[in-house]
């Protein structure tokens, strides 16, 4: 599949994550803003790209991708040049899609439940267990560093340096020194603060 | 890496979809059962190797992986001759993924907020938006039959398969006859119905 990647950003949401990648990526995509005060992600229209009202989404050919894990795991592995998808006979493919998907299955329900202050639900039913257990094994992981999965610096990486970065922003993760050492590595990276500044300017013109 | 793989299930247990993978893939491995109901999976020694005490997880070779979806990426490539996994380049690909990942990141933390009676966290928070917004996608991808894909089995199935038949079993979601017909079609695979039998078995030894 040679077509353009179709991308659904709102700005400064759960979806830069998805433009930091593709921006790292050096891929090749038409990027469409949605409103998210307008209410635009929740409108027929978009709804009849991702029945979801999400972002990010992204389409490729007549493919929608949707869910910020697969549209990373499928990025990377499309602009597999880039190196920042282990391949997968790679000893690192199996942490790499053990961390993206921790993201989605784990740390964002622990993270609603954290910002609602409500109780996770009990250990037979929770899908991550107890908060402490999300972040003790998060901060296991980062002792590998500098990177989570090591010295390779993956779409894993851009994946989870944004979100602590916003994490520890909004108080909802502690900014201990490996946790702001991690997210300066990632954040000071070109693509990132390109990204950055573009969001900012995007919502500006939203705003007005 | 040929080394074996070792999985680690718990009988009548979420690491249930694993294990019916593994059996589907006529994988090569090892089984270690956990007992949930001694509390063998938040003890130590399984902290040891999954510090989220959760199952399933396998170890290959030097690797960890856990996370329901992962798991299941990670072999479905590994035993791509069996072909439960389109290449990374067939257009299924991508919906492949988001599905997978879709199980983890919005169905169980839906079903999870529907099992307490809770309402879902507000909408700029949420990470599956409402329990009609996944019914909904759900329903709507399932119409793509006979399989969740369309006309390929694939590991998707084996996800959601399981799933849908013990998410209806505990009434959490609607038995409606499409919902019904696919549960059917997958839990009457030869594999499934082994994993079934085996874990009844288990199940009477752990309890004994």
């Amino acid at each position: 599949m040679n077509q353009k990647i179709v991308f659904y950003h709102a700005p400064n949401s759960r979806s830069g994550g998805a433009f930091a990648l593709l921006e790292e990526l050096s891929a090749d995509y038409e990027l469409r803003l949605i409103n998210l005060k307008a209410g635009e992600s929740r409108r027929p229209e978009y709804r009849s790209i991702n029945p979801m009202g999400k972002v990010p989404a992204i389409q490729h050919g007549d493919v929608l991708i949707t869910e910020q894990p697969a549209v990373f795991m499928y990025l990377a592995d499309l602009y597999a040049e880039a190196g920042l998808a282990p391949a997968v006979d790679d000893p690192l493919r199996g942490p790499y899609l053990r961390w993206l998907v921790f993201y989605g299955s784990c740390f964002e329900p622990a993270l609603v439940d954290r910002s609602l202050q409500r109780d996770p639900a009990p250990p037979s039913t929770s899908p991550y267990g107890t908060w402490d257990d999300v972040l003790g094994a998060l901060q296991l992981q980062l002792t590998k560093g500098p990177y989570m999965l090591g010295e390779r610096f993956t779409a894993v990486d851009v994946l989870w340096g944004g979100a602590l970065h916003w994490a520890t922003l909004f108080k909802l993760v502690p900014e201990t020194p490996q946790i702001r050492a991690y997210v300066d590595r990632v954040i000071t990276r070109p693509a990132m603060q390109r990204v950055a500044a573009m969001d900012t300017e995007f919502l500006a013109q939203q705003a007005a």
